[in-house]
């Protein structure tokens, strides 16, 4: 889960499955791939998300499926990824058992602590700075709120998201996030496999520079 | 299953829920309420799915959930109903179980044969007449693709969809479907229990006058 964590998005990629994208941005060193399709049919989406399955085994990663619970089963993923609009967590986890690995969109301190206690494995949270990638991501929360969620939530791993780029990530890990999750940062990129490689690389070598909490 | 199987639009139901529709077409008579929620968040579709359930429990009636097993298992539906494009019906199968009922959509005898050897419950067959509700529902296939379907797959429960109203539905029972399914017809109107009840009474009336197989 930790490190890098990679969001697909396939008006992004440029022709580029997200089976293909999921390939290189693994290869690049990403240990976690979400597969994100808003609005596309059940079928295409579970072909694909088998598909990356079978490339996370190969590769000891993490995949997790966006929203759809019944996707993640049907293809054995890791996990699931749920917005504060998709599936209440209880149910998610009633489906699919305690190993799952659930994570949970927050963008402030009470749904962090709610998904906390809720059993939440993850908390992604964003958006925190502008992105154009998800429309309906609402107003930028900033690096505070991750200062903020990870003072008041110490327990559980943290991802960053929303318009992280090579700019800004190590600002992100320095307020306090476990991991970042990208999307145009590695997904529109030419070389997927180079983006994921220097995103993660600098991921590490901000670690040690981390104030210890 | 048999008889008159309505379909929410809540597009279409003019302010009321699809709960509030639900327990109005019951009342009037529908065995079965099938949940259509195209792009609603799956927090808002459980919720729904869930109090249609506890109204179907109590009435004795059957409930299905379009598209999401997730949904359907969360909510614990009698089932889910699948297009050609949704998730395939042999891994819908196994999330729910073989006492789930499974319906697929076919609109010719290759899909139903197909439906029918892949173990589906009953078969969704349509858009039998031009139909304005579901815009992506294809061209009108006809009376004759009923006569066909029942011919080629005889063992299996047909619901006839797509256009159907109090003007033509004993037509498509004539042609051998067991029941009807119908959005607009019920959903639209002021009256639901009245025109569910009216539609199911001119099923029930037709059905001394179909030709034995």
């Amino acid at each position: 889960m930790i490190d890098l964590y990679v969001v697909t998005d396939s008006s992004l990629s440029r022709g580029r499955t997200d089976a293909e994208v999921a390939r290189l941005a693994y290869e690049g060193g990403a240990e976690t791939v979400q597969l994100r399709i808003k609005g596309g049919d059940g079928c295409s989406m579970l072909s694909q998300a088998k598909e990356i399955r079978e490339i996370a085994y190969e590769m000891g990663r993490f995949f997790i499926v966006n929203d759809r619970v019944d996707i993640a089963l049907a293809s054995d993923a890791d996990g699931v990824h749920l917005g504060q609009d998709d599936m209440p967590l209880e149910d998610a986890r009633r489906l699919m058992g305690d190993d799952a690995l659930i994570g949970i969109s927050v963008s402030n301190v009470r749904e962090a602590a709610e998904a906390y206690e809720g059993g939440a494995d993850y908390l992604g949270i964003g958006p925190i700075f502008t992105t154009s990638t998800k429309p309906d991501a609402g107003v930028a929360i900033g690096l505070d709120a991750i200062i903020n969620i990870r003072r008041e939530v110490p327990e559980i791993p943290l991802v960053a998201i929303g318009g992280i780029n090579r700019g800004n990530i190590k600002d992100v890990i320095l307020a306090g996030a476990d991991a970042a999750a990208v999307v145009s940062a590695v997904v529109a990129q030419d070389d997927i496999r180079g983006a994921a490689h220097d995103l993660r690389d600098l991921i590490l070598k901000i670690r040690p520079h981390v104030p210890r909490r």
